[in-house]
């Protein structure tokens, strides 16, 4: 009997993309969706990027080298370097999208059964690449009411079994927001160096940072330099999601190596988004001024908005541009396809990634949600006003 | 003490790729290499999909549906039913190239320790597929005195054990050129049929059949439809190796929505080269004439320059644009890194894939190498030339 694989049946479908075929029908009768659920900003791409797609001089679109071009690779570094990350062209190995960096490091560094320790809430495509590698996730709760700070190192170390090989870091956070102070990331490296854990560091938000805060990087505390691991990508910084160039970062020559040899067996990264990619990291301080600017912007107005609506809690974040969010629901996953599939506010309504699938804890973040502040003012406004309309009639709300 | 995972150091690195670094080396000696190991074509990439990507409009480039554009699916949906393979929208994943494709319908079908059958040779990745899902790949060897045809089904029939879960069948073939006829394939189809397995069927170089010769589509046998998933990729087709686009196309909707699943993950194929492939649906068959004439003219040069080299043989290959062709060398991998390392003819060298990574059982291929005739008559003869030079002088010669 034809069957589909276990891991097939296991991989949990994406909380952020599994209600699309919703939304789609919401379309479908005329109403106006607003996107809250996904991190696609509708920040334009830096001219730079879009310029050199458009001005492409090649007559034949050629594979790329397996690690990615050379002068990405390069330019890269030199980006690192600017930004006080000692690393070169050799620690590099460009992959397709930051999901790539997962997938190969994961890949290359994991067996069936070894366990990795990952704050949650997370971001939810970490189970599925934990599925593929056939690794298992055990998860340290963060809290709401602590805005999602690391929890006490002494939770992760109880976690600990000889099946331990790694932690997973999402700074700025992704799904809460929440940057992780220097003192919090050095205090976890001390676990990593005592047991000789892998220090997987996914920076992808890092430059965006609020409220005068600076970004601290694993890759600058000495002592595990072969233990870090750092998932880079092109996508939210240069709001170019679609282009699906990241990168993983290490020091250490084994797990690079490890990585290149899945990299040679899928060819090579996108060959056009590198060129895109390559320009875009020419991206102006000014560009870089007026989105972070509006992103700020963005958040006080959501901020404030969300926790004027009565029963609704919504800590500020620092960092990315999410907030994890609770609800008055009594299931934010039947709410979420509620306003979906019954619900509209003069014509429109707002998608929502529901909260349980950003936990590995069964049971956890089921009145909540992650909002992504991707949308421009006016637009945030108006799904504001659908998501307050929304709550004062949805039928399983429970304050 | 961090160690690699076993699938990292058991994946092995590309024989198409793992000599770049000699090849690097001999070009920055001033040598220069032709490239025949890889089956990247010097074909120019149809005008029309480069044009699309030079016009691009958007000013954000933002993430796609996981399952790929919906324009593109249709499009894709389209060109298969003008080949006479009715399939729609609905049976379609756009992948992230053939690789991406073979990857998900194998992490979707496949338990650690199932088992598949491959004729041998066999395009070398689908090994570091194997690994990365944790399945084995049982091999039938195909026989260069045979010009690569099926083996007998009862060939395959003999290793069918209960953890025997599908057969990969490359059609034609990469990297023998070898074109498998309706009634082989029928044959084959009926052991899948008897013992109900999944039948990978890789027709990515369907578009460059000679002599007359005509595709059959595993597609089109009736009977397996639930059986069969088709591996496609734009980038031999259309020259445009670059653009990292492929897709999945089966019958099967279990297998595509476990599929969907790891494509959410992964959150989408790259948005431009989705681009470039919808517009490379519309290449004009005038392209395909003078890309078709030009193939026939390269292979029917190669296989007679190589067949006059004493010890040298070489079948005529029916499809794509590869051949595995016997040589007089104690090692062809040793032979392929000598000639990168220390050989040269009036400044020139070539760079081959060596026969033994398109093999599993250990031994096979040691005098043989895949070439590629990507390159233009004018280079093809003096790679040539260099070969021809180079099994003159070198010392591990045979015969």
């Amino acid at each position: 009997m034809l069957q589909i694989s276990d891991k097939g049946a296991a991989v949990p479908a994406s909380p952020i993309r599994k209600l699309v075929p919703y939304a789609n029908q919401a379309k479908e009768r005329g109403i106006r969706v607003f996107h809250l659920n996904i991190g696609q900003p509708d920040i334009a791409t830096p001219e730079i990027a879009l310029e050199v797609v458009r001005r492409l001089q090649i007559s034949v679109i050629e594979y790329t080298d397996s690690a990615g071009n050379h002068t990405l690779r390069s330019a890269l570094a030199g980006y690192y370097q600017r930004l006080g990350i000692h690393i070169s062209e050799e620690n590099i190995l460009i992959t397709t999208g930051g999901s790539e960096a997962i997938l190969f490091a994961f890949m290359s560094t994991l067996n069936e059964g070894d366990e990795i320790i990952i704050p949650e809430p997370f971001y939810a495509n970490y189970a599925a690449f934990a599925v593929m590698v056939g690794a298992k996730i055990v998860p340290v709760t963060a809290k709401i009411e602590n805005n999602f700070a690391l929890p006490p190192v002494s939770e992760f170390e109880k976690l600990i079994t000889p099946r331990t090989k790694g932690i997973v870091i999402i700074n700025p956070n992704n799904p809460t927001g929440y940057l992780y102070s220097r003192e919090e990331l050095e205090s976890l490296a001390e676990i990593v160096k005592k047991h000789d854990l892998y220090l997987y560091s996914d920076e992808v938000y890092r430059r965006y940072c609020y409220d005068g805060q600076t970004h601290f990087s694993v890759m600058n505390i000495p002592g595990i330099e072969q233990n870090t691991i750092l998932f880079d990508s092109m996508s939210k910084r240069y709001s170019e999601c679609g282009i699906r160039v990241g990168a993983i970062i290490t020091r250490n020559k084994d797990v690079l190596a490890a990585s290149l040899k899945f990299g040679m067996a899928r060819l090579c990264p996108p060959a056009l988004g590198q060129i895109a990619a390559e320009a875009s990291l020419e991206t102006s301080d000014e560009y870089f001024h007026k989105v972070h600017e509006e992103y700020v912007h963005r958040r006080d107005f959501m901020v404030e908005a969300l926790n004027r609506m009565p029963g609704v809690v919504c800590p500020k974040p620092q960092g990315a541009f999410y907030s994890i969010v609770k609800l008055p629901v009594d299931d934010s996953e039947k709410f979420a396809q509620w306003l979906l599939e019954e619900f509209d506010y003069n014509g429109q309504t707002v998608m929502l990634a529901p909260g349980s699938g950003f936990y590995h804890t069964p049971g956890l973040g089921k009145n909540e949600v992650r909002i992504a502040y991707v949308l421009k003012i006016s637009d945030l406004q108006k799904a504001m006003e659908v998501l307050a309309a929304a709550l004062k009639v949805y039928p399983g709300r429970t304050e």
